[in-house]
């Protein structure tokens, strides 16, 4: 099993990273930081004669470092309740390459894959974060993606993560899940 | 009462704009084409010494359209089970005008204010809109805004919308309230 | 088209009970009120050897009352942020039904029926009264049963309900639904 | 610190109540099965002259038995994506004894204890449950009580939850947690 971590946060050390490289501590990973790409917003161009424009940024070449991966993890800190506006652009941008003849096998291959979501949060997050894991829900049932697991951790300056036993007794039982999976 | 629409979408005349447009038809409203501006994400700097920096985007020139409004109606496409990645982005940045020294006053001017929300999805938006609507709800509640009403509705292609008599019937209601508040 | 309410509340011309009777006035509808039978909670032995025992209840006369119809209006006032306790209970009660070798197509009869929710709540019930809405949807995706609309209504003393506008005009729209498919 | 655990399952020996001997082992706590009680559902006369009525059941003998504890703990297992209809009717009640004369104190002593949540289903209960999490989150808030921690898990047959390890292991950080605070 190989997997990839797609970071949405955007500040170094963060409290979100910090409890995925305690995951993935030790294991073969592809991490892509979304916040050093381009990744213009979708143009929602469905329904339009001329159909959907190339887009000259980054986001295809994110696609193409993910699709090989069996396993996914979204790994982003919650800011205003839901996920990093830079990941949901990024996510945003799928509407696009399901229609995208050069990625013809899109949906098919992300309906092999897992996902896992790894979030962080200052504002109750084990409440306030759950229409976040929903919406997840919804995006990996899309697009066929089976939604594993997901871990929710309390923090706002960095480190605080670490003083959070409940979130790092699940990050430890992932970790030997995905070590048992490799 | 003065009103300012943030458009979250990417479409012209997309159905969420065409609702919204029934809303506002007749009223004096401030219109803001988010996908017209240039907003960075935010880079999280909440717990740096330096604090935020300055960012040389669009971003407060927006701020300083809808501070003066006394409501505000978020009007956004459901892309993915949310709001846009546009108005995510936009919305992100609201931390870091919170800890700006230019903007003493911005969360006592959110509290002072209303807000509604409009939003069109395809995909079964009655029910998977709905964390969306819960994670408005939070945002307003923390910037102290009050959350009047919203209004769901169904639609793809561009005009779909028109066919919703539920919702344009939420629509003419919404109308009326607004008129009557002038 | 055939319809049977089923009403959850246990007040004498409550809000919701209000509400549905504006929604079905002129239509022929059987008119179920939970309270006036009585329904066991559920003793779950589905994973007991003899399996569920027979309730000496109302229960199945419940049941037996439903099945014939094609729609099927769940009215219920929202006690603390959901259904009452008596639907509960009474909905609980078809885990038993759908092992009970006396209703062997009960599933498939349930698949065969639209269903509408009718709520009405006194502490924002269109916020907070989304977390029902969520888990009558999957409610009727386990029992297969389609999930036609909602409503949801504001109100606390007998009578507020007809100040609401907004429900008003839902109301009006379903009423003119049903009475269409007749 | 005392800790009361409401039981609002109707299975010997299910999971839920599995899970939660283990985190009240070896503590002094009072054990309530509420399906031992007769606790009729609430009749809603708020806005009668007379007011409520007395109610000739159990329900006030177990009001009488959480009060004096500081902690409360509910355990339930998820039927249809919500706490059990013997749960809910005791919840529902509240609504009577926030009015009755005799239980003058009962939001503020309700408003000085900590919360814990215990639920198993069997049905995709991280992503179904999560629903149930809000409202118990609503209802707490309402009364006045700290939603401190919740706890959900998987099974169906008497047992599963034991290989529930993720649960097994937040089910450990609890107990000791509880332990802490003796």
């Amino acid at each position: 099993m190989s997997i990839a971590v797609i970071y949405g946060g955007n500040r170094p050390d963060g409290n979100v990273e910090t409890l995925t490289k305690l995951v993935i501590q030790g294991l073969m990973v592809e991490e892509i930081y979304l916040k050093d790409y381009l990744i213009q917003p979708i143009i929602d161009k469905r329904h339009t004669e001329e159909g959907f424009s190339n887009i000259n940024d980054d986001y295809n070449a994110i696609i193409d470092r993910i699709l090989p991966h069996d396993i996914l993890i979204f790994s982003t800190p919650i800011y205003w309740y839901s996920m990093t506006g830079i990941m949901k652009n990024f996510i945003d941008r799928w509407s696009q390459t399901l229609r995208d003849p050069d990625y013809p096998d899109f949906k098919a291959l992300m309906s092999s894959k897992k996902a896992y979501v790894i979030a962080v949060g200052g504002d109750e997050p084990y409440i306030k974060g759950l229409p976040m894991i929903q919406q997840f829900q919804y995006i990996f049932d899309f697009i066929g993606t089976k939604f594993e697991a997901y871990i929710v951790g309390e923090g706002n300056k960095p480190g605080d993560i670490l003083q959070d036993l409940k979130v790092l007794s699940a990050t430890n039982l992932l970790k030997n899940e995905l070590a048992g999976n490799e």
